[in-house]
């Protein structure tokens, strides 16, 4: 294939991610005036990843790690965002997702295809030490960000801290125990000041 | 200096990091519905950076590409959006970014201070393959979104073709040939189908 022709498939890809900017998320921004974007949370986790690779449990690939989070929510472009703690929409999430992956990576060359397909299944699949880091970044930024915000989506979606803590042990502190202790912290902080919503 | 100290500062820096979500600027979304921010730009560019490397008519470290193009913006969170062809704004630029540099990479640790520093000074000294490729990246994604949009920020800033070309051809062409070329075919189209202002 010639690179007119590749680029003719890379462009047709790209125009496609600009789709990225519409897709809300539950996540505030800090100053608490709307929700991000998921092409915003896209680049704000994968600075956080070059930063903070160093606190990673095990040594990682940081750029590996960077480009997962980069392509790591592409499937909503047809799949949607599905809220982490919305028991319902996770079930058919994967099979949504695989659908988009099929379609949207399919859009390019043969070789781009599969090495964007390939990072995004292992981000996924949470086996190696890039997925488990990646995987916790992603969480814990939408922490962070409601936590800065003075409770965002927790309040907004009834969520008790128990569940935030349940639910991200192992996907924070299985890759980092470090990023795990401090958003205990934050939990504890946020709980103190009234950030949750009262206990049903 | 101990590791969670070092986490306080790099967390201070990414929660300033947040205010790239609110800076918009000129160039619209795909589909015209409003104006994107510095952070979706960034995310767009930096996975645009990965998939078009193969384009550069010099080799590049595509790595060091993304990371400059995931940072480069970081500075308008102090010294703002300054329009490309907004030659009274571009007067005091240089100095206003320079200090917004000081601030903002120095609330990182010293040495992700002097890693993200030097990353955006390459970026805009323009003098390496990397720091060319990825400027060519930073043009060509808002042409093509006023392309695709049927006028975007030529239309609301009354920039002609000649201006865009002009301005373009040593960013875009003295990286790319062939991005370049795509370029002016769309710039063509653009032209043909009157996305921009009736000439003065």
């Amino acid at each position: 294939m010639s690179l007119d022709a590749r680029l003719d498939q890379q462009l047709a890809f790209i125009a496609e991610l600009d789709k990225m900017k519409a897709i809300i998320r539950h996540t505030p921004l800090v100053d608490g005036s709307r929700r991000e974007t998921d092409a915003e949370h896209s680049w704000h986790i994968a600075v956080m990843a070059l930063l903070l690779a160093e606190h990673a449990d095990e040594p990682v690939d940081v750029v590996k790690v960077m480009k997962m989070l980069l392509i790591h929510d592409v499937v909503e472009i047809d799949a949607g965002d599905t809220f982490i703690y919305d028991a319902k929409g996770n079930e058919d999430k994967a099979e949504r997702e695989q659908k988009a992956a099929d379609r949207l990576f399919g859009l390019l060359p043969d070789d781009q295809n599969a090495e964007l397909r390939a990072l995004w299944e292992e981000f996924e699949e949470r086996k190696t030490p890039e997925a488990r880091f990646a995987a916790s970044i992603d969480r814990f930024q939408p922490i962070m960000n409601n936590h800065l915000s003075g409770g965002g989506s927790w309040k907004a979606n009834q969520v008790q801290p128990e569940t935030v803590l349940t639910f991200n042990e192992s996907r924070i502190g299985g890759a980092s125990k470090r990023l795990w202790a401090r958003m205990k912290t934050m939990i504890e902080i946020s709980i103190g000041r009234g950030d949750f919503p009262p206990a049903v």
